[in-house]
């Protein structure tokens, strides 16, 4: 096919090749559960089926289109489908789609307010109206001395929160002087990896860290949190942040937030709280308990790209104090001087985390919330976590599977009676049926599967369905088959 | 317009809202030069014209669509404009759109291999092409200890090079022990502020950041590193990394590599090259000098979202020993681990930066480099180089303008003869006429006009309505108009 001289796509040829990848993308979607769910090659299998080395010469998109069909589909674990019940969910929507597509198209940078004012407005309106749709505490508004901004990962948003607590530990001298290695971090057992890493990250060093034992709901034990930085102090270290979760990784336990909260407001320590994953059911007035003490935060994140039909990159992470973490993050040289900034009248968000350059990523947000409404939202994680309970309630009713721990919300942790060496063979053999996607963890040192509903498009069907699967499985393997 | 009960997105409506998303993107850039380069709204006006607060009930997607028109485009600073000269441009390009379209499409995470295989071997084969596009050593290839991977910006490659530099001088203890303070990074004094936001974020503290002088053409002097180097060591401190950029943000300065990487080897310290913006020059034989080098590196990176017609964020980063990034950067949780994983045939890019979850980031750039074809590619930067170059020799005639340095590529940097002041008001005019965006630096304490050639769309007429602008804009000031 014949190329013309400038090798552009003309807006013409856009509008065509573009919906030819609409198209593509509703046939996706429309197929999705004929697809097994976790990919079924071999390392290096796709790699081998593409072109080693790059074409010199420009190739017809249609071609191009065409090989996301014959050698990336087959490559594909598919995170979309109804029947991942793995991880924690990565879902889209079609509205967040589509407004990931327009933020690539528009390519603007948020970096400063004027390099797209409506960049940084948007982002700012629409991290207020979740202050309001979950029920956050004021104090997270941007209009008082607090605000949110969108991140790409909790993990980011840790590791901010972490170098904003190193710089107030050290009355804002770290920065300047390197990181004092007297600082202490605190989170349980059972809190996410990505605190450890953000601890290295930030130069405090591992150990610096203190995983705090949980009790039997796996929940972070104040107790012992205040016994550890009173021992702490007594050693002349400076303890620094605390993390607690709302729905931890391993079986979504839930940390006593009041509690934690007042440790850390009598000792002056940063809690930053992580909701990640169940943050987004605070939509719903009936499971906003479980923010209970949020008040006594200074930080606090939630991932949109996990249960909120946003696809990632989208984490809202929020501060009480902004000028603590944009004196902790600021850096001004000459060439992103500008009048707007001087004037002290915006916000700059490129202060407020690592990367320099941001796109437009408060789009995607708005689209879902706008085209779902609050009460679409509601409906559908009411809807799930009534599914979750569902299969929650089966496991109970089994003789052969039991729970492993409680399931205060969407995800269920369970396991068959018949020990560690079968749980891993069911959960292999659930996973090649391609049938369906879950993962594993362990609880007090037993390998316990995890059933997380959460995937944008699962309903009823693939509950039960999974469910009578996990059961035929099992009956199959117990006999040996 | 009433919604249906489960108040999702159907496939068919997907097709339907997709096509019109497709055909505003397509209507967008047809009319693109229509618009005011810079965004002319007051702080608080864009905000002030939404919906104060979410809606209870779904809106009709044609109205949210509607308010990209009437709300959202009045506050954008339009970076896909061809008369963008601002900054260093961050272009789109038709094939990479499409390509970011199927990415939030598909929805996978590629924090594992096992999440999406594709994910992860389609980006190890692009960054490879790479290698072989822009004639980078032969070390930066996954086939060997290195390899690539896609970060957001080169922000965050630089911080990742900054902790594998950290950890590799202190024999991988900085990550349990906390940052040892007598660590020393250098950079120069025109080296890009992410350096310094990375010594900060990674504990090094900025007092140990060197910014050594630089000559005459504004590049990092060697003679001056090298003595730098000495002297810290004789005190006691511990030499770690220095960053070298080939084209720097103020002036589009190249360091001297091989001088540089030479005394890195010798001292044996971790030399990091950012050719965030000029990196893409290689892509051209003859352009491919101001890598010369860069085989005494250990980390480079550069960005196909600021030249390359790859949307942002993309940012390639490439190290040559991957084992010493890893180190630093893993963590291994029970809910992550997997055969494939345990196999260690497999790259689990989650070691490879700071986020957990990551996008499929290589698609785009993957329908980019076909689409185009290396000599598509290079075509459209010999043409900006080209371009820029005679807007450098229409400034070297004219006599009421003089460049301000040298101009190697696509750069220029100049500036009016009648002094700082003019040349503020000449900016803030140009910019507030809508025709053209540019904006300045300092050089030798003199304020200075940047002028950079790179937009995708950018072509011969509007360097040349540029120019005129700026000659008439500056008469009409002279005149006291």
């Amino acid at each position: 096919m014949p190329r013309k001289n400038d090798f552009h796509m003309s807006p013409e040829e856009f509008r065509r090749h573009g919906r030819a990848v609409v198209d593509w993308l509703a046939d996706y979607y429309a197929k999705i559960e004929s697809f097994p769910v976790l990919a079924r090659v071999a390392p290096g299998e796709i790699r081998a089926s593409l072109a080693p080395a790059a074409p010199v010469e420009g190739e017809a998109f249609e071609d191009i289109l065409e090989d996301m069909n014959k050698r990336i589909l087959p490559g594909i674990t598919h995170w979309q489908s109804p029947n991942f019940f793995a991880y924690f969910p990565a879902n889209a929507s079609g509205p967040s789609i589509l407004g990931e597509l327009l933020c690539a198209g528009l390519g603007v940078q948020g970096m400063l307010w004027s390099t797209s004012p409506a960049c940084t407005e948007l982002e700012a309106l629409v991290l207020d109206w979740l202050v309001d749709l979950l029920g956050l505490p004021e104090k997270f508004r941007s209009d008082g001395a607090g605000g949110g901004v969108i991140q790409d990962s909790a993990s980011s948003a840790s590791l901010c929160a972490i170098l904003a607590a190193r710089e107030r530990a050290t009355d804002f001298a770290s920065n300047e002087r390197g990181c004092d290695r007297s600082l202490v971090v605190y989170a349980s057992t059972e809190t996410h990896s990505s605190i450890e890493k953000g601890v290295k990250i930030a130069g405090l060093g591992r150990r610096n860290l203190r995983l705090i034992p949980v009790d039997d709901r796996f929940a972070l034990r104040p107790d012992l949190l205040g016994r550890q930085i009173r021992k702490d102090r007594r050693n002349g270290l400076v303890p620094c942040l605390v993390c607690a979760t709302v729905g931890t990784t391993s079986c979504n336990a839930m940390d006593p937030l009041p509690a934690i909260g007042r440790i850390c407001r009598d000792e002056g320590v940063w809690l930053h709280v992580d909701g990640a994953m169940s943050g987004t059911a605070a939509l719903c007035p009936e499971y906003r308990y479980i923010l209970d003490g949020l008040e006594l935060a200074d930080s606090f994140c939630f991932n949109p790209h996990k249960w909120m039909f946003t696809n990632f990159d989208c984490d809202c992470f929020y501060v009480a104090d902004r000028a603590a973490l944009i004196r902790t993050l600021s850096v001004l040289p000459e060439y992103l001087r500008n009048q707007a900034t001087e004037s002290g009248a915006v916000t700059d968000y490129r202060d407020w985390h690592i990367p320099l350059g941001r796109r437009f990523r408060s789009l995607k947000l708005w689209f879902v919330i706008r085209y779902y409404g609050a009460e679409g939202l509601r409906h559908h994680i009411r809807h799930h976590v009534s599914l979750a309970q569902d299969f929650a309630k089966w496991v109970a009713q089994s003789d052969r599977f039991e729970l492993a721990a409680a399931a205060p919300l969407n995800l269920v942790c369970f396991r068959h009676t018949a020990g560690d060496a079968f749980n891993r063979r069911l959960l292999e053999r659930l996973n090649a049926s391609g049938h369906l996607y879950l993962t594993h963890t362990t609880l007090n040192g037993q390998y316990v599967l995890r059933f997380c509903v959460g995937q944008t498009h699962t309903g009823t069907r693939h509950v039960r369905q999974a469910w009578h699967h996990i059961q035929k499985t099992a009956g199959n393997l117990e006999k040996g088959k």
